[in-house]
């Protein structure tokens, strides 16, 4: 073989081998993100929720970027009330199933893995069962991504995220700043105690993580304050949406909200209405935790 | 303990166990029936379908009853061209889980168990693992119906469902009746020869199946038709849905259809343009699969 | 970059990517194959069985080759009465994990896909599922191959193997070859008639296939073998083994085995007694169904 | 109806819903309970996993009960240094599927559900999917028990189980006494700071708890121990047994063992060589999770 036709030869492989990666390409094109939030009927607080999935659209551009609320309750209100539809994420996967996506990554907006998100779970592991006539997976790829807190390093991000509002709220001697998360009876509940001991690791016995439904409960914090001879506490709400928890359990009137049982406990007590998701911060680990996912692709 | 306390004991008890009983009806009362076809985009071989939903309907008046269309291609030219917009499976039951149903019995229209009943039990299968946030399955029962030719008794029913037919086509010597199936590359393709050894044993040999993409082909039909001095031959499409293979690949006037097929080779041919969902006794069969797993819970 | 320095740096890519690929073969260098019988228990038709175990381990000699026995009362027999101990495929498997095999090749040794090609192919889809601590699956591979009588290409097959014993079989006129099967309620059963029908055509009306315990029964055989002025029929088992079924229920001297209602009903009768496994032609298509896997991976 | 005859009928009727019930019980009757370790190749720490062994066959005297070892390691180093095998999981559960057993429980012995508890429940849940050729599966149930530490409950009963060496070991000015776990990458790792933030609340700051290969670090504990002027530390393995890590990493005399280190840093050091299956109190809280999943029978 002469050089000419060797130079040929080669060029001729090389413009099969580009077909062959056009043609993978055009076939696996159509990818798609879907953000599993719980959910919220209060308008205000959905912003926190929006900022997750703006900063997902921009994050990704080449993927389409759809939403789900989780929480049948919420969608029945806002559709009867407000006239708004949100998918489940049943409903936003088959809908994804129907138009032709290929490539699902499902991010779940919980700050843990938890009842809810391994609900999600179930539902992204059945999606990945399903098959076409030929036997072939309806997605070739569906996979989710991890909670807000999972690894060591998403801690250490938590702690970066929160450094401005210590610094706002433990400025003075007495102050003390409370984060109030959700809670729940599952195990993976434990993350509030592993995010207050990192927490105090880097910023001391300031920073108090409490629970509306798991451990520590609010008598769990209030014997803690006392160790600690606290004067002012700020509260502010541990989950993504600051909604009928953060307005009604943490900072209301009511006689067993946080903020009444601290200020009768003696405390002068001030609450933050803000959600995770107001915080950039928060939302990056969301972000990274999809990004963990593409990179692995 | 007297006779009175007895009575009253047990009476006590009965009660107990009934109001139980009335718990667990209320607790599972939205049923559902998936009638999930192919499908078809010609408007006058629809009513196939729709007599088997208008008899699921009839048949089972306590349950809703919903209809799925599994093609992509036919779902999208009915969208595109009429407007008409006809769930997919994932879709439809992605609704009723949405819509709170919990007792779901999926009833695909196929022939036999091929690629296309395996695609649906694929989905009910997923569909049956996904739970919700207590782990609790979403559907608390998912049930796929059989195929139309499952058991024998089955093809039995199947005999006598083609018998005003085989008096009306095979009356007069020479004449034969051949059912035209799909036919599939899947194993239960064989489902069209012990369909035709049945019909044979009770009609003798004036019946034949054949295929247009399995085995038997029109090439194997066509020896068969040799061997049995045939002359006349009514051509019936053994399918859901007389569409677009009825009116094209048998019926039609293409070089390569049954129809112009079997007249080159000499025969004087008929067809008829009915779909198996025009007879009741084949929707009947349908109807019966759906009660046998009624039967079951 | 010099010359020189450029060839040692190719030269040390090549090395590490050399590493690499033998790094990956090590790590993937356990693969197996399970042969996986119903079984038997007796002695001299076992043979069957280990004319494919043999076939295999020779067509393969890369592979560790194993065998399992299905039946549970078979595997008991062995033990108690023998004190031979033939692993069921569950513990084959668990064997073969604990070993550290990583991929696998299931071959059942059924006829058809019915009842227990669906346990064998349930138990491998499960051991597909389970997952070593780094959620890595624990077999990297584990498919399973198809029955006998899968494609149409299989049926042709079989008809081949079946070539020497139709010319010895139906030589004379009034000679007719009968093929018994076991027969199953399952769906799958329809794969008997369409290889008489395939036979037939190859070889015409002088051969029948029924089954023991489906359909075509012998009842549906004898009102065939009326329509073809049969005289003299031999019987052969159609299956993969010659055990019981085919020295009591075919060739036995009951009053209801097959040659016993054959002579009854006038005609003159041989039996065979060898399984399919004897046949070097039938251990072919399941030695065939083998490297079909192999040469997906 | 009288009196007599309608006691005579309510006495018929439980006749038979009682006889229902006898039957059902002999249909179930085998059942075992497997008990999943990981391992130790330490003769002398393997009594913490005979402990609950044993008292798992105390408790439920009805129940087969096995063992198996996970660990592929240790089971080699048993078989090739002492001729003992012990079975995998895999084979374990095998063993018990050729036997007949129809209803398992799997309790694993790990503290918390991290990547070992995934594995045997991916394992579990496999075995769940095998069907008998009916479609029945072969296992009528499995289920798996939890862990050491899942609900709250668990960590108080944990807190009750080290009170005895809290007092040991924390009576005199400048005791502390620091369990010393596993640790992992798994989120599961958080319920170590839940222990710890539980043992504090009863205890006060004389506990702590670190992990040898998670978060708190040996580094981690050392600032804590700073925070609380300790002198004297006492190190415990908070592990099923008291093995390798036990004796090497945290007991040891390597440089950077725990012993050595907190030496180094100026602590009076003792160390405990028992594991938590050497304390009745623990092995009662995995018998207690064996003892939640048969009440749910």
């Amino acid at each position: 073989m002469n050089c000419k036709s060797t130079i040929f030869f080669l060029f001729v492989m090389v413009l099969i081998l580009t077909s062959f990666q056009v043609y993978a390409a055009e076939q696996q094109e159509k990818s798609a993100i879907l953000i599993a939030a719980f959910g919220t009927s209060y308008h205000e607080a959905a912003i926190s929720i929006e900022n997750v999935v703006k900063a997902a659209q921009k994050a990704f551009p080449e993927y389409t970027v759809v939403l789900s609320y989780g929480s049948r309750t919420i969608r029945k209100i806002l559709k009867d009330r407000d006239g708004i539809i949100i998918d489940s994420p049943i409903s936003a996967l088959a809908k994804l199933a129907d138009e032709g996506y290929t490539s699902i990554i499902v991010q779940p907006l919980q700050i843990m893995s938890g009842s809810e998100f391994h609900e999600i779970l179930s539902i992204t592991n059945a999606f990945a069962m399903m098959k076409d006539p030929h036997s072939k997976p309806i997605f070739s790829r569906i996979v989710i991504g991890s909670p807000l807190l999972t690894t060591e390093a998403d801690y250490e991000k938590a702690v970066i995220a929160l450094e401005e509002e210590m610094k706002q709220y433990t400025s003075k001697e007495g102050d003390v700043f409370v984060l109030v998360g959700h809670g729940t009876e599952h195990p993976a509940n434990s993350c509030y105690s592993q995010l207050q001991n990192i927490l105090q690791k880097h910023y001391g016995p300031k920073v108090f993580v409490g629970t509306i439904e798991g451990y520590p409960s609010i008598e769990d914090i209030l014997l803690q304050l006392k160790n600690v001879d606290a004067q002012r506490v700020t509260l502010k709400t541990f989950m993504l949406v600051a909604g009928d928890h953060a307005r009604n359990d943490i900072a209301g009137d009511e006689a067993d909200s946080w903020k009444t049982v601290l200020k009768k406990s003696g405390y002068e007590v001030q609450t933050t209405l803000e959600g995770l998701g107001e915080n950039d911060k928060f939302v990056q680990i969301w972000i990274d935790h999809i990004r963990d996912r593409l990179s692995e692709q």
